[in-house]
């Protein structure tokens, strides 16, 4: 038997990917029939100049896929029965392929949507990083987890192996409207609550329910707004109509301008600015919404963490006609890599949500579903949400001081709650993204609206030139005091042209007020002094 | 102070939330004023003639949230301090609210699609259940997982609170990508791997790239098709083409006449007929593709099983121009719910699919991605296959001769591989929808194409009118022999007239092949004779 192989040097691919494919296709094509042995890897090997276990694992490979057999002491043979019987007959289209051509495809899809920048490698993330949205992971209930993981998947192997209801599981629903009911003011049944992955997942349910009709749709959203709804809504063909936001959140008056149906608001903790939406503006909100047959889509992403004064009622604990639909997350109070939200929607949107749900992914995985019902009916998240909030609020109230110390002239807004702040910078310091780039330089991430997942529309600025986004609850308070300090040295130092800010700097760290806290001088970088 | 309060006794709901939204109406109203004394829980309750607890959680709760105050001895009082000043100011909205009433909303979501009936609810369900694509529950990997968990759990916290990777877990996606090379044929990079929410998110993705552009676009499907495809692509507003099938699969000729640029395909095991497509038509299918410039999904759903002859090369491994997508899942392998499944996208599509999976749920969920991972890269996962390979295969055999031995005139099809096989049944047996409600007073569950989460387009039915989709990986081969056994019988019963059908029952019972294995007596339900 004649058996030449050409290996193309040029080819970048694996030796023995390219000898596996080129003897598949002598096969294919019928160059090698049925019967016919190849020759000995040592042969092959031989006579291309390649090592021989590169002939070896290209043949390991034929074998495993039925396209050859070995036997013992004899060799290797191609197979009496290939893969398939009608192989040998046609094989003209396997013969024209020539890898590395590609033919301009006659439709290439034209999805061109924007991606909310929510996900930042870890590996390349600055020592002291302010990007929002992410609890301390120290915080993590991790020893619960454990436990109750074991305890679940010791009996429910079915629940493992099985789709569950679209809608998620009815213990964690359970839990949840009880939940909301004793936190929230939300008086909803376990039948309108879905479990979603995350907020992201509930938006592309409320996108996919509103959204994907034929006619085009326009959305109300905040200005600035939250770049994982915005961006939705626009992917799917929605126009974006936007409301600007001042210190009582949504300025709702301008509502009467909007033609549309659907409103996407964050009243809480507006996303970014951090502003909440007042009582008043609320109930005039929820009219405009009776008054013209909206819906309210209410994203209460990180209401489980206010500092100061009694919790305001959510839209949907206020809302009496069934227009508010809440979107809630467990990704701010336990992790967002668990990726479990939910949405309560109006008993006449159920069956819709329910079908949509099932479309998008059947369901939600079921472990983590169970371990947070669990957590949620043993009390375990109250006490959690407790915990976390004190280690929070030290964080804020660090921030606070540092920023207050070192940049005079500074605006903080939404420090009442939530995990992260807006800080309006004073004049004496460059544009946001030079400051972004600066910090970078000295260990420290500071975000300006853009690449700290939300959007800004129209030329006009408002915020954006002048704002950074301080996420600030997965950094310790020694941390924050840290990264502040050497922000406000890099640009001291800069500022003075002294090359040696080491005078400047001892003195501004004297100083520095001193804290009584005991934990600081075990992790505290100052120290060193 | 006057205090009148009074309790809609035809309104269903607690009376402690009554009462609540009552009382914090008044507040919000204005009638009862900060620093105002509330009535005595006791004396609320004798005047509304209800249980004192009620009126004590009600009050409970305007205290959690920051409506009233209670001072040691003295009472509770109406909070100084409301969660928004400008509570007084406004009211009008909430104070026309009846509950109970609804406006007709301007503008109704229009969304109409179907959902896939892919969830049973497990108390439900019969105790011999045919269901569709679930593996057996008694095969899951519980110790693995208890192992694997605890390990990850122990070390990664950042990982459960921050984002991960659109894309999915960069090791789960290298064990994926070399998992596929040995056992697809298919050489794709972990770039080219987006870890998705099962296939189902994995369409979405899909439908999102190719469907959410302004023109209306054609999907071609196999017919009948796999509901979660077809139904999804038909709810983003796309024509469905269905194409026949039959014992060859797909019949590719018919594509000649169709005009669209997206086909989707289950080639290795046709859902749900279970054919495989030959080499020949694969080969036809991608020819299609290039001269088209058109993409194939290619849904390898159920591949891992295979029991008769050597494994089929996927077309995503025959595919040389980047016109494939593949599809691949967990559900079938491991189990359906942790909702893992996996989208192999070319290069010049990997961009798009990135934006698209972070718009669509940011990420997965990030810790059974880390199981899975492991699973495979220990090897695990393949011990793990061939073990449940050899187990399906019995509980085919077993189904095999039942419906053979029972049945005589029965066809089955897609015997060779996965999970489930199609049966037609003989013209003794009345129709699929008629045996399925027989089957299910014996315990049995049968399930006709609709049921079982297909769909067959068309009036003229070639199968839905005389098929049956077996799903057998979910029994023990006794549980599948007791269970055909128990419709045969019905079916004798009821044909025979018979009110006491035991003579019949013990001759027939007596004749079945007597098995040797030892587990058999154990739990066999014959033992009793």
């Amino acid at each position: 038997m004649e058996f030449i192989i050409s290996i193309d040097r040029t080819d970048d691919r694996p030796l023995q990917l390219q000898l596996y494919e080129i003897i598949r296709q002598m096969i294919l094509s019928g160059k090698l029939r049925a019967g016919e042995r190849l020759p000995s890897s040592r042969g092959v090997a031989e006579q291309l100049g390649i090592a021989r276990i590169t002939v070896t694992l290209a043949y390991e490979r034929l074998l495993s896929e039925g396209y050859v057999a070995s036997k013992p002491k004899a060799g290797t043979f191609v197979n009496e029965r290939l893969p398939d019987a009608s192989v040998l007959v046609r094989n003209a289209h396997s013969e024209t392929i020539s890898p590395g051509a590609r033919i301009r495809l006659g439709k290439i899809p034209s999805f061109a949507g924007r991606s909310p920048e929510l996900w930042k490698d870890r590996s390349q993330r600055p020592k002291y990083d302010f990007f929002v949205g992410r609890p301390n992971p120290r915080s993590f209930p991790t020893q619960f987890w454990q436990r109750s993981i074991a305890r679940h998947l010791a009996y429910a192997r079915g629940a493992m192996t099985e789709y569950g209801d679209p809608r998620g599981l009815h213990a964690l629903r359970e839990a949840i409207a009880d939940h909301l009911r004793a936190t929230r003011g939300i008086d909803a049944t376990p039948d309108q609550i879905v479990i979603t992955a995350g907020i992201q997942g509930a938006l592309n349910l409320l996108a996919r329910v509103f959204l994907t009709g034929t006619q085009q749709s326009t959305v109300a959203v905040e200005n600035p707004s939250y770049q994982g709804a915005a961006f939705l809504f626009s992917s799917y063909g929605a126009r974006i109509h936007p409301i600007q936001v001042d210190e009582n959140g949504l300025d709702v008056a301008q509502l009467e301008n909007f033609v549309g149906n659907l409103i996407y608001v964050t009243p809480s903790h507006q996303f970014p600015t951090g502003y909440t939406l007042s009582l008043d503006r609320r109930l005039r909100l929820l009219d405009w919404a009776y008054r013209t047959g909206s819906y309210i889509i209410e994203d209460d992403y990180d209401s489980d963490f206010r500092y100061d004064g009694p919790p305001l009622i959510a839209l949907a604990g206020l809302d009496r006609k069934d227009q508010v639909i809440y979107l809630g997350t467990f990704s701010k109070s336990i992790g967002a890599g668990i990726r479990i939200g939910y949405l309560v929607v109006p008993h006449h949107l159920v069956e819709q949500a329910r079908i949509v749900k099932a479309l998008l992914d059947n369901c939600a995985p079921w472990l983590e579903q169970a371990v947070i019902a669990d957590f949620i009916k043993e009390g375990a998240f109250l006490r959690h949400l407790r915990r976390i909030r004190r280690s929070y609020m030290s964080a804020r109230d660090a921030l606070i001081e540092e920023i207050n110390e070192h940049f005079p002239g500074s605006t903080l807004s939404g420090v009442e709650c939530g995990m992260h702040m807006m800080w309006k910078i004073p004049d004496s310091l460059p544009t946001p993204e030079e400051l972004q780039r600066r910090a970078l330089t000295c260990g420290v991430g500071l975000y300006p609206l853009f690449s700290a997942a939300a959007f800004e529309y129209g030329h006009a600025s408002r915020f954006r030139d002048r704002s950074i986004i301080l996420g600030y609850a997965a950094l310790s308070e020694d941390e924050i005091r840290e990264a502040i300090r050497r922000v406000s040295d890099e640009f001291k130092t800069r500022q003075t042209s002294r090359p040696d800010p080491s005078p400047l700097r001892k003195t501004r760290r004297v100083e520095a007020p001193t804290k009584s806290k005991t934990s600081e001088s075990r992790s505290n970088p100052r120290s060193t002094r």
